[in-house]
């Protein structure tokens, strides 16, 4: 009953254990992207078309040829025939070329008639009996989203590791992907050891305690995405710990033992798991309070973390060694804060009496935050949901933001 | 064709669609308490028990009476007869009573013998033959887990509204409760409608765009913890748009129709809507940007969310007003952000060479966040993370934080 003979520091046990553990990628298996929500994806995923397939319109206005509305205005309007009307979803190949002097209606998604080369919102034209007036003029590519703006034939859409979140889905979606491969979800078993202890249900006695630390655990596997196998809970024998122990690492990746790690129960759980196999224990007492009895060893590539059994310490034990190895088998980005403040990479603007959500890129640069506003000219873009992982908010009353100004965002 | 009569801003939106909605809590079901991970739990939950339910020490020592550890140091040892050894688990009832001359050696967890008000650690102790000599004095209740001070009896355990997280499972298995009540998942159903529009899956032809949006608000809807109902695409038909949106209304307790919202559509969905029921239409046309034309009506208490066809104003029409609608009714605080600074209530020390992670109250007063440090004497305590809702991160190196000082937490 002494102390540990020597603490290493919560970083130095970390890199320990990554530098000994099989970290080779889950097998993957194919799901209907419908069911893929919250697993990780399991390959770079490249946009087999563009989207949009075709030049459309952006908004709901006229198409024309941008040169002949110049000089308009409501004092000066300028007069175009009008040449039919399209809608969303009609097939880009029936609908006739544009000739100058003629504008074409054109609702929100229609394909762009050839030779026309933007639109000019509904709110800048009056539409007369054959013909519209222009009260304001557009800029060649005004208000058109260009065929493959949103993703280009051939673009990573997304990357290997990618936990799918509901725009991924969406994004995949557009690409009319029907089935993606993702991860199997990794199994990560949790054996209980403790004289003590009863399962939860059981009858209480003078004496013992529910395990509280297993059904916890149990679930902090289940919010990591993976999948928790229960060995039950033993009582303080070498033996039976070791056994147990031992079927857990056939049937899971990693495996979770709690209780019997302090230095008076004798170091139990250490010596059963030093049977088990090679290199064994890699590091047993870190310098953390607490959880300071945490350990782990490594059986033939598969991580065995000894856990505290007192649940506040098992959680900090699990965050700290299980949870980032779970991170690398994935492949997935680690966790970034929810909310971050930056400097803004160029000028945003907003209109008055409108609130302004624009998705921006956050890089960690130097230490610091660099938020870069992503281009778009449509709310269709799907792309800037999954090249963005964040949207910076600007208030009605907020004329905008200065390039290097520092903003705050929420990240996706 | 022509602009919105008047656009609201989004936070009058709001507003108006949280006066008039039905917020009634959900019909609540009893479940095993292992499988309520992430729903949310619909009673106070008291403790009915101590816990612990008996005087327990925190570490691994010697049980003694404090007054006779006065003035002990290793070159003058105060030596004790030892009176036997209790391991955790052991029934307190056979525990003897101490008295004065004597220690008895105690595992971490078990109950503390009657006569002794602490417990010397062993680094502070060294055990002879019968005896044991004490290095080191100890305060009355020193590494003493006092009974109830998790939770005591009758003390609130977990809230109504409360998503359960993997710490909740901890603490009430740890008062072995195996059933709690938690709500219905809240069906939210989603109607698609656009002449364009074909399923994720079907074969594509010129001019027809997949429905990305409704993959992506299905996705989300299970997200915030519902189940959504798929009410299909259709076409721009007012009629198969009424009697498919009444459908939903039955089925559902929030309705979501994506597309035929913007003007130019001729306001077909907001005609559809308002043959559904009273009020009807309450905003439509918002101040932000994408999703302006965001638009909700209450149908019989229910929020009909008339979202954009386009995939990124749906979700930012979502966020901004199904989202909020949800927390409400399931009683769920609302997310904070997942690290935040704030000021110390008292200062926190740490030893040396040792991380510390210490469970603490954030709490936000007059627009900033005050950091309040939770008493704790075991890593035991399932409490401190019920009541804490963060931890704060002391690092190796760091002596320590002064009252007042300004410190960041991630929080839970």
């Amino acid at each position: 009953m002494s102390g540990f003979r020597s603490l290493i520091s919560a970083d130095d046990a970390l890199k320990r254990l990554l530098a000994h553990v099989d970290l080779t990628p889950q097998p993957s298996i194919a799901m209907p992207l419908e069911e893929t929500l919250g697993m990780v994806c399991a390959d770079d995923i490249h946009s087999p078309v563009d989207v949009p397939p075709y030049d459309r319109s952006a908004v709901d206005g006229y198409a024309v040829i941008a040169d002949e509305t110049l000089g308009a205005s409501p004092t000066n309007p300028i007069e175009l025939k009008l040449a039919g009307s399209v809608k969303a979803g009609e097939n880009p190949l029936s609908v006739k070329r544009i000739r100058r002097g003629f504008a074409v209606e054109v609702y929100t998604g229609a394909p762009l008639p050839e030779g026309a080369d933007a639109v000019v919102m509904a709110e800048h034209a009056v539409k007369k009996d054959g013909a519209v007036e222009i009260t304001k003029p557009v800029a060649s590519l005004q208000n058109v989203s260009r065929r493959g703006e949103d993703f280009s034939k051939g673009e990573l859409v997304i990357r290997r590791g990618t936990r799918i979140r509901p725009w991924h889905i969406g994004a995949l979606a557009s690409l009319n992907i029907t089935r993606i491969r993702v991860y199997e979800p990794m199994r990560v078993a949790v054996l209980s050891t403790g004289d003590e202890l009863i399962e939860l249900g059981d009858a209480q006695t003078p004496g013992k305690v529910v395990n509280s630390s297993k059904p916890m655990l149990k679930a902090l596997i289940r919010e990591h995405g993976c999948e928790p196998i229960d060995l039950g809970t033993v009582g303080d024998d070498i033996d039976t710990i070791a056994e147990r122990a031992s079927q857990g690492l056939k049937k899971a990746r990693m495996l979770l033992i709690t209780g019997g790690t302090s230095v008076g129960s004798g170091d139990l759980v250490p010596e059963a798991v030093a049977r088990l196999g090679k290199p064994g224990i890699i590091f047993h007492g870190v310098r953390i309070r607490p959880a300071k009895p945490t350990g782990a060893a490594i059986i033939d590539g598969k991580a065995v973390i000894l856990l505290s059994g007192f649940p506040v310490s098992a959680l900090i034990g699990f965050q700290l060694f299980a949870a980032p190895i779970i991170e690398k088998i994935y492949n997935s980005p680690s966790g970034l804060p929810r909310r971050v403040r930056g400097k803004l990479t160029r000028r945003v603007a907003n209109p008055v009496e409108t609130t302004s959500f624009i998705r921006v890129k956050v890089i960690e640069k130097d230490g610091e935050y660099l938020v870069e506003p992503l281009m778009l000219t449509g709310s269709g873009l799907l792309s800037t949901l999954t090249k963005a992982n964040g949207i910076l908010v600007v208030s009605e009353g907020v004329e905008g933001f200065d390039e290097g100004e520092e903003v705050e965002v929420e990240l996706l």
